[in-house]
C-alpha cells in the first residue's frame, strides 16, 4: 500500500555545536519520504526550483519514491537556515527564503489519486484540504501543522482537522491548539476537533499517543551523540506512517509499533546532518534498533 | 527486610494554582517513609521541634514506620514555603526556615544498625557519610542530593558517592554533577564516581535508569489532574526502595519493576496536597496503577 506525502523539499543550512552544513537536502517531505520508503512505496508531492539538481535528486533515486509529483518551477528552491544552541534544545531561525514554495499549489498526479494513506505535511491548512479533495477515498489521513497556522489560520486548520484521522504535532503545539496546558486535557480537546488519534512529539522526551483505545508512552532513544536534530520529527512521521501503511491498518497494536518504528528512524536521523544517516541505513539496522527500544522499555508484570 | 531512611520531616506551606495548604506535613523522609511502608518496615531518622504534635505523627501511626529515630529538639520544626507556577512546571521558594534541622546530626538507634537497605535523603554529604559509619553492613545504599551540595560541597559529595550503590537525582542535577549536558555521557561520568546504578528523575517526562545491565526508560503517568507536585521525587524514591527491599535484591528486573512502582506511587502523591492521597492509598490501588503503566508502555515485538 503506497503513501502520498505533500510537504516541502528544501535546502537547509544548519549550524550545530559540532559543525555546519550548507545548502544540504532538507524539507519535511524529504525526510518523510526517505523514512517511509523503508516500508512502502511513496508518492512525493512538493515543489523545487531550477537550482535543484541531480545531486539532490540522487537521495530519492534507487528507492521506491515516485517523483512525478515533484514539480519544478522557475525560481529558487525553499531555503531554511538555522542555528542550534549548545545543548541542541533550542534553535534560532537565521533565515527562511520560501522562494518557489511561497506559491506552492499541490497538484496530485492522476496516478496518486487512489492513495489510501495520505500525509499532509506542514503547509497552509487550506492547501492541505485541497490535497484531500484531489484524493479519491483515503483510508488514513495524517497531518502535521505548526504554531504559525494555529495562530494565524485557526479556522482553516479546524476545517482540515475534521477530515484528519491522525494528528502528529509537538507538545507546545498541542497546548496552543487546545488552549489546555495539561496534556491529557489537551488531547481530549483535540480529539473533539476531529483526529481520533493524536501523536504528541516531545523531542528527547519521546512520544505520547492518545488513540481511541487509550494512551501509549514511548521514550526517545538515549543517544550519546546527537549531531543534528533537524528533520527528526518528519523522519518520525515517515517511519510511523510507513510502518502503518505496510500493515494496511491502524489497530492499536499497529499504532504502537508504528510509534516505536518512527522513534527508531528518528534516532538515526539525528546522528548526522541532513539525510546522511538515513541514506546509509538498511532495514536490518532499523529492526535492530526497534529491538533496543523493546529492551529499553520492557519490565515484567508483578 | 527493613529500610533505614535519613532525611527531613517538615512543615510545608504550598501554593498551587488550585489552592493553598498551610503548615501541612512534608519533608523528604515523610514522603519516603509512607511510600516505602507499603512494602517493608521503615526505620525513620529525622528531627522535629516541640511544635510537631500528635496530629502530624498520626500520618506515620498504624503503618510499619518505626519512630525511635525521630528525634525531638527544642525549637521549631523545619518549615518550607513554596509557590508553583500556573503550569506546575516551576516553583519559587518563598521561605526556608531550617530551625532544628540546621544542626541535625543523625543518630542511628542501635536497633537500626543492622539495616540492609539505606536511603540517604538530601542532607549534607558529610552527614550522609556519618550515617553510613553507624550502619554495620548495608546491602544497598541509595542516595539523593541537590544542586546546593553539588555546588558547595562537591568534594564531600564525591567521598559519599564512592560508598553509594544507587544515586537518585533529577536531570539538571545529573548534568551539573557530571559537567556533561548529554544524559548518556552524564550517566557514564557519574558511574565513574561510584554509583553503579543511576536513576534520573525527569518529572512529567518520567525516569531514565542507567544500571550495569543497560538503560531503562519509564514515562510518568499522564494525569489529567495534577494538584501538587511537592514530594513526588521522595515518594518515587520510597516506592522504588520499598519494592527493592521487599524483593531483597537489586537484579535488573527488580530494579525495573522498582522504577515503575516508584512512578506509580509518585503518580498518586501529586493528586492532593501533602501526603493526603498517600495516606488513603491501599496496596490494591498501587498494583492496579502498576498494571496501567504496563498497558501505557507495552508494544509487541516485530
Amino acid at each position: 500500500m503506497s503513501i502520498l506525502v505533500v510537504g516541502s523539499v528544501a535546502y537547509d543550512t544548519v549550524e550545530t555545536p559540532f559543525g555546519k552544513a550548507e545548502r544540504v537536502l532538507g524539507g519535511s517531505a524529504s525526510f518523510f519520504s526517505v523514512a517511509a520508503s523503508f516500508f512502502v512505496p511513496v508518492n512525493l508531492v512538493a515543489v523545487v526550483g531550477r537550482d535543484f539538481g541531480d545531486a539532490q535528486l540522487a537521495a530519492f533515486k534507487g528507492r521506491p519514491i515516485d517523483l512525478e509529483g515533484l514539480e519544478r518551477q522557475d525560481g529558487a528552491t525553499f531555503h531554511w537556515q538555522g542555528k542550534y544552541s549548545y545543548d541542541l534544545n533550542s534553535r534560532d531561525t537565521i533565515c527562511t527564503e520560501l522562494n518557489v514554495f511561497e506559491a506552492f499549489k499541490p497538484k496530485i498526479p492522476a496516478a496518486y489519486r487512489k492513495s489510501e494513506f495520505v500525509f499532509l505535511g506542514n503547509i497552509d491548512p487550506a492547501l492541505q484540504r485541497e490535497v484531500l479533495e484531489q484524493v479519491e477515498r483515503p483510508k488514513i489521513v495524517a497531518c502535521d501543522t505548526m504554531n504559525f497556522w494555529i495562530k494565524g489560520r485557526l479556522d482553516e486548520l479546524k476545517k482540515t482537522l475534521r477530515r484528519v484521522d491522525i494528528l502528529l504535532i509537538n507538545d507546545s503545539e498541542a497546548r496552543e491548539l487546545s488552549g489546555e496546558w495539561n496534556i491529557v486535557k489537551a488531547a481530549r480537546a483535540i480529539h473533539a476537533l476531529g483526529p481520533k488519534t493524536l501523536v504528541i512529539k516531545k523531542g528527547e522526551h519521546g512520544v505520547l499517543m492518545f488513540s481511541p483505545e487509550g494512551s501509549f508512552a514511548a521514550p526517545a532513544y538515549p543517544l550519546e551523540d546527537v549531531f543534528d536534530p533537524t528533520g527528526a520529527g518528519d523522519t518520525f512521521a515517515g517511519g510511523f506512517m510507513g510502518y502503518l501503511a505496510s500493515h494496511g491498518g491502524h489497530g492499536e497494536e499497529a499504532l504502537r509499533r508504528a510509534v516505536i518504528m518512527g522513534s527508531a528512524l528518528a534516532s538515526f536521523c539525528v546522528e548526522a546532518f541532513s539525510l546522511d544517516r538515513l541514506l546509509k541505513l538498511d532495514r536490518k539496522e532499523i529492526d535492530a534498533r526497534f529491538g533496543l527500544f523493546k529492551r529499553l522499555t520492557h519490565f515484567e508484570a508483578i
